[in-house]
């Protein structure tokens, strides 16, 4: 099973069946294009009976017309012309098809229910394996296989499987922002072959696969993927968005990928038993896969924060205890220490803590604070706000330089001090802001230092990364980091 | 108690006492640059008693010095000088004064608190009215009164009353981007004199103020801050984001303004018996009065969704249902004319649905599914997501235009439709997304749409509103809109 999913991610030939003569037409870039832009190296064959060349290639009549093998085929044409193009793939030896037309089981209909059973029945007699239909296929950046060309084309070690094509164009996209690389991508829509419960047995023996996320809205068979799932949290970290947990969302799961949603406390055992990590959102999975990736998991719950702005200090508290958290007072030996060293007013010493990071940016003590809460043997790991909207617009200095030269002294202390850090950068509302904090956050990640928007997101992701430590541990497996 | 708390707002003269040499020092821009830039129209006194002109301005050695009357004054003074020029202050006639230093009852310390009580002592005895210590002060853009140079100088009809000041500045920052406005911020910090209770009591009679938000750590008279929220709630919707709920978010909340944070179950009672809108973010405080706004309050809780990308359906359907709303399947009819005009495949008539907003923007068929969804009998409102993500990139045009286009067919179809619509724009991963997405918010406000950037957020802020609007009903009060 490795061997034949692991052929489908290293194809020799693409055929891409359903070309037009004009693959740029309707300003929808074909899958042709996608190909070539991102650098796929292997043989292409366009396919249409009604044109001769597209883009500086052949177009073959059908599948069967090209003279050489074909390993992989995806289908870009109405439901209805399927099966007779499944037949012509099991008839020239085809391994796999990415079937990207929709209006199969999704639309709930009778016809599309038989449809989708005649080409899965075509494909399974004729030894081909099906990604789909209804959905994105693979991004692959290693083989320069891609289903949308704004992502990176850096290969990285997080695997992502979803049943959302989209989900996965706007996860792809806000992970790519927020340093994150991946191994392989698979949208397998309505999984009418391949599915969730495959590919994650695949992405267990990948070696080029550290962390693996999943959206899933159902399952086939529900032990099955329990095992899988088992198996695979024993090599690496599992992260699940299940979508259709409420009523509406299960039958708009039905709707979406025909999925069979399972009610919500079977999918709490679920949880429970894998130890897999369960999120809510796509936010979620990227806060959490940054944390599995850069933060070493702490000795224990107890975070020493450094922030700009008491306001921030006291909701990142709540933030913090709300989720299991602990933001406990410093020893009386920190509090003296950091008294010295803060400007007399405005700075608690309790924790959270205002390290002399002012309005024009951090101070010559920001330094040494940082490192007596690093110190402080209350403290397992350190939270570092940087309240980027107090920045620049008073000064005369830009918030550019301001960020920059706080981010200096930040690296430069974090490299010394032996507990997890993790960093929370507000994206900032200020049109000025934005370049300067993504870059700020690009020599954070570079510093391997995981970056949030929020307290909140941060706080949310390092209470999960704990839970899953502690369940690996009982388990048996070796930590993370 | 109007009179004097709306004549601080309305001060013929400032003095600033704290003024330097060069106001802008060490990059950090001074108080009296900040009235100048932002084109206060009264007269403006710097006071410092080493130096002789400032900006332009002659510099007077005390307030006492001042040959003319002095309304309001400006502490930027170290906390040890505070309580002599509080006596200068009071001999001089003046009316109130805002202590943006900070160093008093908040550091814990004797000597803080004992200093703050003799601030105060001199001020109550000389009949001042004191915002302060440790805040930022007032920002009031009729005025021509700010703490932050980069606020809009429009003025809306929103009031903020914060015991942060970098929350203050973050809120400000984040709302003006959202399209909101405001009538007056007030961030009074320690409140050692006029507090929540006192601000809140103000604006419930101010007619500028149509809403109003607050964020407190605590309350020194908590039956007396129960009072006037209910009277607030007789004629405009408070938000409160209450912060220190957890034991930490208490301890945090004592070191940052000294407040008494109180018990959880307190406030739990507190919310449930004035009806006030609790938040849990700064975030959500900008989301639920956007919904106030702009957003009539719909009928029923019975949503009708229109989105791009399957998966965000379904996650966005658990998001409603998870916060009380209902996402039920459209009417037979709604569902057979949608069949008409959707296309073949990949796109759900149940609820959500996706409604013909392809890869290339928003198709013929577009406005039609819009105006089938609001006339589902159903359905109480309507939540349009627009898949940011998935536009462009593939495209020849490029996603300015394609969201431009799609904009223009939402805003003209909305116009037709009777029932509240709430838009959902991500704000998008891609570099390329960002101005295009900001421009097609600003399109929607000025169309009177609220904007969220996540169906999560939305659907929150709606939840939140019905809630709102059903205790008005209850009470007896008219409904928002």
């Amino acid at each position: 099973m490795f061997a034949t999913l692991d052929g489908i991610f290293h194809p020799s030939s693409i055929a891409v069946v359903g070309v037009s003569a004009n693959e740029f037409r309707e300003n929808c870039m074909g899958w042709l294009p996608r190909l070539l832009s991102f650098g796929y190296q292997g043989r292409i064959y366009p396919v249409n009976p009604r044109a001769s060349e597209v883009m500086g290639l052949k177009v073959y009549p059908s599948v069967g017309d090209i003279p050489e093998p074909v390993d992989y085929v995806i289908f870009n044409i109405p439901a209805r012309l399927t099966p007779q193009i499944m037949a012509d793939c099991a008839a020239k030896g085809v391994k796999a098809v990415h079937v990207f037309t929709a209006g199969f089981s999704e639309t709930g209909k009778e016809e599309g229910r038989r449809l989708e059973e005649e080409l899965s029945s075509i494909a399974r007699e004729g030894g081909i394996r099906v990604i789909g239909p209804n959905c994105m296929g693979i991004y692959y950046p290693k083989e320069g296989l891609t289903f949308f060309p704004t992502f990176s084309k850096e290969a990285g070690s997080v695997a992502f499987v979803t049943q959302s094509g989209a989900g996965a164009v706007r996860l792809v996209n806000l992970a790519n922002e927020r340093g994150i690389r991946f191994s392989k991508v698979i949208s397998y829509g309505n999984g009418c072959d391949l599915d969730g419960t495959d590919f994650l047995d695949y992405l267990a023996d990948d070696e080029e696969t550290e962390v693996i996320a999943c959206y899933i809205e159902g399952v086939r068979d529900g032990r099955a993927f329990f095992e899988v799932v088992k198996k695979c949290m024993k090599r690496k970290p599992v992260v699940i968005l299940k979508a259709g947990v409420t009523e509406g969302g299960a039958a708009a799961a039905a709707s979406h990928t025909a999925a069979l949603a399972g009610s919500q406390w079977v999918w709490e055992a679920f949880f429970r038993q894998t130890g897999a990590i369960s999120v809510e959102s796509l936010e979620e999975i990227i806060d959490v896969v940054l944390a599995l990736m850069h933060f070493p998991c702490p000795r224990g719950p107890r975070v020493g924060i450094v922030c700009r702005g008491g306001g921030f200090g006291v909701i990142g508290t709540d933030s913090c205890e709300k989720v299991g958290l602990a933001v406990p007072s410093f020893t009386e030996e920190t509090r003296s220490q950091l008294e010295k060293v803060l400007p007399e007013a405005g700075a608690s010493v309790r924790n959270p803590v205002e390290t002399a990071l002012g309005l024009a940016g951090a101070s010559q003590f920001y330094q040494e604070g940082l490192r007596m809460v690093g110190a402080d043997p209350q403290v397992d790991f350190i939270l570092i706000h940087i309240g980027v909207d107090v920045y620049g617009g008073v000064g005369l200095s830009s918030l550019a330089e301001q960020l920059e030269q706080t981010m200096d002294i930040l690296i430069e202390t974090v490299k010394t001090m032996t507990k997890p850090v993790v960093v929370v950068l507000y994206p900032g509302a200020r049109p000025d802001a934005l370049a300067a904090v993504a870059q700020a956050q690009q020599r954070c990640l570079e510093a391997r230092l995981p970056v949030y928007p929020t307290i909140e997101a941060a706080a949310k992701a390092v209470s999960r990364l704990i839970q899953y430590n502690k369940f690996i541990e009982e388990i048996g497996r070796e930590l993370v980091h």
